[in-house]
């Protein structure tokens, strides 16, 4: 398929933060953008169409796919039977193999670790008896994840040394879960990538991340990550990339375990999407995350990833948003806000990024 | 009045291109855009809100401005009569005299000598007598201008030496005008400043601008604009701003007459609102003049005005944007394009900055 001329439809499954920065991006290379979700959010405010509907309404769903050009979205757990139907009408980048496999911690790690790459130690937790083998064989402390749905550490129950197990299941509503074991790394990084139509794959410097209760707190480029590892970190990520035939921006969450480990870098976790920690590119790059999502699944040239300055991306969470007057005063800070009306606790309202001249 | 908090709804007046880019800034910043025009245009595709009314129906601009927390325009051919029915309901930004003075090119001459700065020589031309006086004091070569909506080179005549004025005065359909005489310029540079409601006042670096066919082609940064001129020129542009009592981005466009002249710089042109010669500090800058000019008019803090990058702003004029698969593909290059459907002779369709680290 051709480029889709500027003046074409992206459609956007999802109405989020994430919709917002990308109908932005679109908008300023001339791509009108038709978000559909099922309550009006941050990105309504921004986009040319807006839908409101259920992602179970899979007739709603193909009369919005009917009126775009090609459809994306903007979290990982969209209905596959949504994204099915919208693929009955146009294309769907990334593909449904991507939300099939990032909607299931089970079938993301067996995925992965399948194509021969490192994850954390892993087990399938259905009953108690399965979580008494698991922790046997894994040891404590371990982390119980649910298989699905779960996000900024929702979803999950830590078992530390000695603690009844049977509370970490109820913590986690008995739900089909994975126990990973607890890996010892000295800080968390993300490749980002963006992956065009024809496979070429181009690669945003990798942040360092950092978080507070389960929430992404911070971002930081340059990471301290040695360029051997950074190299073998780009590298997994683009044998994931190839083997789900992406298109977009993928980011993957990896473990730096310290350069005298056997493995220094473990994937963690993987987003079919723009995530939070390329939320700097928007300051830091000619050509943000959000646009080469956007170049990607319109089958445009992707452009250069390079980055002019060094920068520390944050989240404002919850009432950290209250103090946009003082951060906005800030020189060399750049500020974002979602347009969210209440503050709630871990609700992500904004971000900011200070920038820097890179050195 | 303290700033506007985020959520609070800016109105612009105007649905152009530069209506786009203030919506998407003042998006980032989490508050919300009603945009009022006489048809839909680019902004409409980014904007919280539209509403598509004559500027000349009074009772529809007041209900617009009704519904805005603060209003502000894109273009400076609002009719003041628009701009008193938005005031009489919401605070106007900047106020109304900016408007009246950039106008009408006689009064705006007139205002700008009247503060003691230079301008190039002038004279009002109402008639054929006005002129041959006008001709007889200032020579030729001269420009006769329309005092009233030219832009982008429209309602302008050369009369060059030994030409027949008559020709002059149906070529802009003799309508009140001025006789300007020619200024042996060496470049024309744009101060670009923003102006807090406290007066508070900051500058962008002075791009050095070139036209083609009366339509600005590009302008750079940094310009070869001499230190002390540069100085000058920001002496000038304040000292404007001041005597408007100005909130906002006001771009002053200037020559630059050399170093040995006796008054080096002249003011050419009051723009009262964002201007094409600061696209560049959307890529170059971390706050634009696109957010500084909302942060403004919104009575927030202004943001650093400093550029981390040189920078070259190309104007896609027509079919320039055809290449836009191109541009798209050059590395350094950010592209955009103002979702326009038609590629009509001189009309602007977007414009590229190519970013280069500065040093």
């Amino acid at each position: 398929m051709p480029a889709l001329p500027p003046g074409s439809t992206i459609g956007i499954l999802g109405g989020g933060q994430l919709g917002r920065m990308l109908a932005m991006a679109a908008a300023r290379l001339g791509l009108r953008c038709h978000v559909y979700s099922d309550a009006s959010g941050p990105a309504f405010d921004v986009a040319a169409e807006t839908t409101i509907g259920a992602f179970e309404d899979l007739g709603h769903i193909r009369a919005f796919a009917e009126r775009c050009d090609v459809v994306t979205y903007e979290f990982e757990n969209v209905p596959l039977g949504a994204a099915a139907a919208a693929a009955s009408m146009r294309p769907v980048r990334p593909g449904p193999r991507a939300l099939e496999v990032a909607q299931d911690r089970l079938v993301e790690k067996q995925f992965v670790a399948g194509l021969g790459l490192p994850v954390a130690p892993f087990a399938n937790v259905d009953t108690r008896a399965d979580l008494d083998d698991a922790l046997a064989t894994l040891g404590t402390p371990a982390i119980l994840k649910t298989c699905r749905l779960g996000y900024d550490g929702k979803g999950q129950a830590r078992i530390a040394d000695g603690a009844d197990p049977a509370w970490a299941l109820s913590a986690i509503g008995h739900r089909p879960a994975i126990l990973e074991g607890l890996v010892a790394f000295e800080y968390e990084v993300s490749v980002l990538l963006v992956r065009a139509l024809d496979g070429e794959t181009r690669f945003y410097d990798i942040p360092e991340n950092r978080h507070r209760e389960g929430i992404l707190a911070t971002s930081t480029v340059p990471s301290r990550l040695p360029p051997v590892a950074a190299e073998r970190a780009r590298q997994i990520a683009a044998r994931i990339a190839h083997a789900l035939d992406y298109v977009g921006v993928l980011a993957v969450e990896m473990f730096y375990l310290g350069a005298d480990a056997a493995e220094p870098i473990l994937v963690n976790e993987l987003a079919p999407r723009v995530h939070n920690s390329g939320h700097w590119t928007i300051d830091a790059c000619t050509v943000s995350q959000f646009e080469s999502h956007i170049r990607a699944v319109a089958g445009w040239p992707l452009g250069a990833t390079g980055r002019h300055s060094d920068a520390v991306m944050e989240n404002l969470i919850g009432h950290d948003a209250d103090h946009w007057a003082a951060l906005a005063a800030e020189p060399g800070t750049a500020l974002h806000l979602y347009g969210k009306n209440e503050a709630r606790p871990g609700r992500k309202m904004g971000h900011v990024t200070r920038v820097k001249a890179s050195g």
